[in-house]
């Protein structure tokens, strides 16, 4: 791949994602709302607004594949969301379509699905049980880039990640740890497949304890390796185990199931 | 009931409703961004931009359902979509929820599974596959009103609303078509019943020709009585019979999936 | 049919089915652990403790088929739970078993399912979810005659009662209601099969509101003909509407989800 | 339509399906291995074997739509059934295929499903369990309609008749038969449709114990009316009932299971 | 955990989990209607008729978790499988509810499934096809244990052991087989998990030719780690292998579907 | 086994199972239409028209096991088809029947469900969607062995070979490769299972970007060993990926889906 962008490349996620999805492309085009820093060898940086849509078409122009990380990833004022993830969203779609519709990795999120038991397994086919307004902004964006897909032939892989941190740091995490390394394998596998469509993917490691049936995936031939089972007893001794009525234990979206509506003039 | 609102009232429908409803209520408050004209004895007109909080608070308080109907109903740019599809929604369930949470019959649409081809029979859980961008904005209702229900117990009725007119009038709403009898036999329904949960409900008459399984809305005791069959032989005197392969014949969501994006700046 | 046993002839429903069933056979034989009363022309009475395996083989012996409505069909003290729905349907099973196997009615219960919410709409197969110790009984009661389905070639009909009495008198009773006629022609069409095997049957009128579906007993040529749907501005004048959140508005099983679990000692 | 092609003419449902469908063409070209008589007014008569591709495709030349009677419809030697059934099957495609592609009503047989058992409600896509040779050929009557439809665009209807004929005259036919008036209103609806496909539909009327769910041809706005519940009294007293063990009673190819495979050399 | 009682301790399996959960709490409590021995360090017997339910009652009083191996494990007369698996049962519920209602892991069996076919593949929610009384009274105490869960809260995790053995002995336990290391693992993660709810599980190790599938219980993060395929060999050369229509080799619950009921007065 | 038969021994896949087989029985009996050429020690070879019914008489006398590799395994013109995989196996069917009914391996192929996108995962269960009269040829085949499965009790492993060849050569090859081991471990393990019945495999290896779920073949112990991805990146690097529009890209069935009907006269 001649240039690769990513999006949200100053937040946490997106900072392991421009070291790691280094070799893939010859040149690297990391985009944040926030300041990102100086360009290394073979970047770009461009300072950029989502809700921009003048900016995001000049972002877009010229990618040959795009890993969308940016917009908002937790709670937030509504009018926040709708800035970042729906007209944002939009906005790098209709620049996508304007040129060549360079293939997608789409940060969605187990917040689309965060109302469900902690005891029950799904399939990518289960109905949204989003938990708050940020996993409805997700589900927006799975509905938008499966009409672009429809209606005009944009593929896009909806990866509806758990939690993507260096290790998992409470029992829930034992469910939901996506890998780094797993992630980078699986924007791998999206860019080298030669027909993706437009699947939700499971962006959760092989862990013992997961919920998520990936084999709907399994076409891209991609196999997640890593398994948090291996931070069990580390978890076990600095975390108090949930109980049983507990949010962290009873929902899959965790604790996100509480979080209020933040008002708007907060 | 004491107070019904109804959103949109200045639309196709809304127009309609305004006179069917009037016996559910002892006021009817009617709301629409155009005007509306005068109030009739037992009214309450309110003309009011659904993507205005403080007066869409203002417009809900005091009311014990809601029908709504507001907002775009049609493709359009993005923007409109935004402020009447996903900001006026979202101010509508803030304002329902700080006052005491009265039903809402939420009119969605058939455009939110339009890619389905016209030989599938849905059933409410078939992942949605909308066909633009006001069918995704329908998505995202959906998706909004099912967390409301979840995370603070408002009820809502899901009514993907199919061709909701005076009569048929092209083959496709042989199938789609929606009597204003069976629309507000349903919304007796809706506001009767002890417990309504929020469930998708097709919003389609009784058509032999029918696409959608309205079984899961069975426990309302709500029957669609009306039947587009009757009308079959008058379409077909007056309507051209559209080729298999026209989207008019191919696709649940007919000419919508043709529809453009339609850009900002026009 | 020669002679046709009825069990529970002495209950409520008994003794409406001593009226109703005296046309099928040429000799009906009923019995309850309570007495009966005389017989009238063309009957046996015999007084019988289902628990008492000798007694129970007496009973069944030269019947030519059996409506079971005996033993306890409501939450009672374990005990009593044991000794009529438990060893006194194993006693009648083995009985059968001894005796040609006579086609059996088993008054099977909507208490098997009670903790399904009236929202939503249930196969033949969903999983049990009882509702206290007499819904498991029934359970019970239906595996055991799977079991000798299987095993020995007993056909049984095991009819998941709703509400089987004169009109529904509650908005729950809207979804469950059972006429009597329903379950008279239900008992014919068992009887005349051919082939009848160990279906399970939805015991419920044809009701606007039901919660079940019954295409699975389709095969028997059965067609419910009441629906409970005319009695309902007559419940909503004489019963208050109960609220969303009441055991009666909420679950399958009503307010039998609230019975508590009744000591032996009382 | 102008010109319909009804093969196997000579046959006992293909007179009456001449009879009754010359209101939907000008012209009926009526086909047969077996001598059909005079041509009466508007009808073309062409005796041919379908198992000569030279004379089928003259014999497809030049119509509008195809009903496929043809062929062998009961248990035959196997050189028969692959001579009318497997080789007469294809070259009817290819002509087909040469001519146009006119939309084809194909008699597929519920025998393509003959080994299940008559208490199991079927929808489409349950697997082929064939009773014998002849509903062999029938399962490959549909894969061949199937790939024709995916290849080349092909419309079909693979209609599973049960039993055409004037009333039902045993118990099995309470569940299987399918009056001349209902396929011929099918056969309208095939004819009307803007858009077809390659759908599975019962041939069955609107029987009270029939077993087959027909909802995924909804579609097509076609109802049977008939039922032939208002035959039993009449097959009742008729027909002795079979056993639970007969395959009469077992399974839904009825006496057709039970059918040896005929030699070559008879 | 502090106190864990183990039921049935007496009995094969029992004292396999004597030895081997001994790790797992402060004091083990041993229970059986046989003898057990003497307590050793860490012990504490308890000689108990699970049908005595005062005595079921202190047995339970000061528990944290109970393993319940106790009751019937095999055909066995009817009254015999009541007092030990139906009332004794209902003991253990009500005793635990007395108490705190500790975790329970119930010793259910293949034998509710017993009657499916060897060559399907089961989920957690297949219905219910018991093989006998025994397997009939395993049904009962699932659903027990399922309203216990819903009605009160009570946890429980239905265990539906195979062949729990040192290792397997005979073709079908090439797929039944439950080694003991598996079982220990499992009652660990049972107890470990924050939330257990009441879910199914499939007793059975990581065996190639398995019939179960587990993967609704991968929630609880155990995943079995031997494979009976590794006996293969061995139990060929000492086993003859059954023929196809052999119960050993047709049906999940192998012999078991052979066994008598057997008579009381025996 | 005393005599193992293998047809279309002289093909491709024929000549590496005649020696990887022979380890299986005591004769390998060695048949094709073409020339195979000397027997070798413990060989008996039989030239051989699958049409001519006597001969396949002749040739399955005897024998303990078939391996059906025989008949036409690419698209070729219909009347080759016919002869090869139609009558030619109805023949070794009949012949079977009469001798004993050794179990039969039946090449099936991945062309009965080619016309699946390769995005979809299939179960066993899928209805068939061929992609050529090659591939309906195979659904003949699979339906003709279930049938005689269940009117006779004929077992068959209905094998649906994907690509058995002796490494994966492109990029479709990655998902639907089945290496020769793993294909004779799977022909062990038919002939040793206790109970075989008439089941689907898909005939693929482990390779992490297959399609087709196996999960319903567990019964049998199978496990596939090999994995195509071990090849990717020589795959990679000698063949130009497809695009996503392209039929090698975009069909399971790949380039099968664009073959043409071979005429006959050519």
């Amino acid at each position: 791949m001649k240039r690769l962008l990513i999006t949200g490349a100053a937040g946490a996620l997106g900072r392991v994602m421009r070291e790691r999805l280094a070799p893939m492309a010859t040149i690297l085009r990391l985009s944040d709302i926030a300041p990102i820093g100086a360009a290394r060898k073979n970047e770009e940086i461009v300072q950029c607004d989502l809700a921009d849509a003048k900016a995001v078409h000049a972002l877009v122009e010229d990618c040959d594949g795009i890993v969308h990380l940016g917009g908002v990833s937790v709670e937030r004022k509504f009018s926040q969301i709708v800035a970042g993830n729906i007209v944002g969203l939009y906005n790098l779609y209709e620049a996508a379509r304007a040129h060549r519709m360079p293939r997608i990795v789409f940060a969605s999120s187990n917040h689309t699905i965060g109302f469900y038991p902690q005891t029950e397994r799904l399939s990518v086919d289960h109905p949204y049980r989003p938990d708050g307004l940020y996993g409805v902004s997700k589900c927006f964006g799975e509905s938008l880039a499966q009409m672009y897909h429809e209606k005009f032939g944009q593929e896009t892989a909806l990866v509806r990640i758990g939690s993507c941190v260096a290790e998992p740091v409470n029992h829930r995490m034992l469910s939901t740890w996506f890998s780094y390394d797993d992630f980078v394998s699986l924007i791998e596998a999206v860019f080298r497949a030669p027909k993706l469509g437009c699947p939700v993917i499971w962006g959760a490691s092989n862990n013992d304890a997961g919920w998520w049936d990936n084999s709907a995936a399994g076409f891209l031939g991609w196999k997640p390796k890593d398994n948090a089972e291996i931070f069990r007893s580390k978890i076990e001794a600095a975390c108090e185990r949930p109980g049983p009525d507990d949010s962290a234990a009873r929902w899959q979206g965790g604790l996100f199931t509480q979080d209020p509506i933040f008002p708007e003039d907060e």
